[in-house]
């Protein structure tokens, strides 16, 4: 069996990320790959019980560092008791959205600052980069228009404005993915998901092969 | 009525800190401030709620990074809701731990690495250090002494481990006093507490007088 890897997938919403997982998930078992997939909180009880306080309604006074140190102990949780021993066990895994995601929503979106989110989520994995990350840019208003056509409904003035923030959101994707080059790949995915996930299978090539 | 500044007090167990609290409370009290006092998570829900996480017992797989996030988390909500507000109505706030406790206990005794465990509270208190830290400097042995005598029983072999781990805190809050030594100052805590106040109050006055 071959030695396993760390895969993670982020993009903006409507990015196709989940049929892209599962499209992964199968290739990767074709070429042999023990694989997982995960996508945080992962079932872990910490975990969930951290998810619970930032979800929990009530807590209208939750400020945003505090909410960015709660998901990246959530993130840290998650990694030490799922992704940690699946890698040393010679899986793949494939995390749907791990630390850029709270770098480009929380860092750069929301204005928190990507050094400093960077700082507290470099504590969490402790340099556990992925070994690959697949980033899937879309166009935010082909993402919006994907859920929406799923929701079967018109985009309104909320959109528009949930249109600007995802905006902010793949820009912050793609200082990251300049940044990270080195583990990095953007994928075009505006086009239909066959397209995108040949794509994905020739980042996916280029990286075994190195 | 004068403007107010925060103050942070820190030591080992049985420095005298919870008395050393209650007369600056007073003391500064006499001299026109207005005054609150608090610790960690100080009543504030969403801070109790994060605490609630990290004491459950039944969370034996809790990752010592983990902690560190969620007491970082609910330093943060803690500042947010009480300690800020409180300080823009012009009053002292006393705080009865902060940022040097993570720093000496999980930071430097636990091992987590000193510049990591600051640089995720750096992020949680957005540079609002105290004005002011009393460091009560308490030899482990009479500190550790003081409490049991409050218990009425001997030293153990529990205890004289316990005593390794406190010399290790103390190593590591003597560290802190010399990095931060323009807001941080060391009183000698050995001695009667009346006298330890003494030394305190002279140390109010030389930071009242810069």
């Amino acid at each position: 069996m071959p030695k396993g890897f760390f895969l993670t997938t982020e993009g903006c919403e409507g990015s196709g990320k989940t049929s892209i997982v599962s499209m992964l998930e199968r290739y990767l078992s074709g070429l042999g790959y023990e694989v997982i997939t995960s996508r945080e909180p992962g079932g872990i009880a910490i975990a969930e019980q951290i998810r619970a306080v930032i979800l929990d309604t009530h807590n209208t006074l939750m400020d945003g560092r505090t909410e960015a140190l709660l998901y990246a102990a959530a993130r840290r949780q998650h990694l030490v008791e799922k992704i940690i021993p699946a890698l040393h066990a010679g899986k793949v895994v494939i995390c749907d959205r791990f630390i850029d995601s709270s770098l480009a929503y929380q860092g750069h979106a929301r204005g928190l600052g990507f050094e400093e989110v960077l700082s507290i989520n470099r504590f969490a994995i402790d340099e556990l980069f992925p070994d690959l990350t697949i980033y899937l840019d879309v166009d935010p208003e082909v993402g919006l228009k994907r859920i929406h056509s799923h929701e079967g409904r018109e985009i309104n003035r909320l959109d528009l404005e949930e249109l600007s923030f995802h905006q902010k959101v793949r820009e912050g994707y793609q200082l990251l993915a300049e940044r990270f080059s080195e583990r990095m790949v953007t994928i075009e995915a505006n086009s239909e998901i066959e397209i995108v996930f040949e794509r994905v299978q020739a980042a996916i090539h280029a990286f075994l092969e190195k």
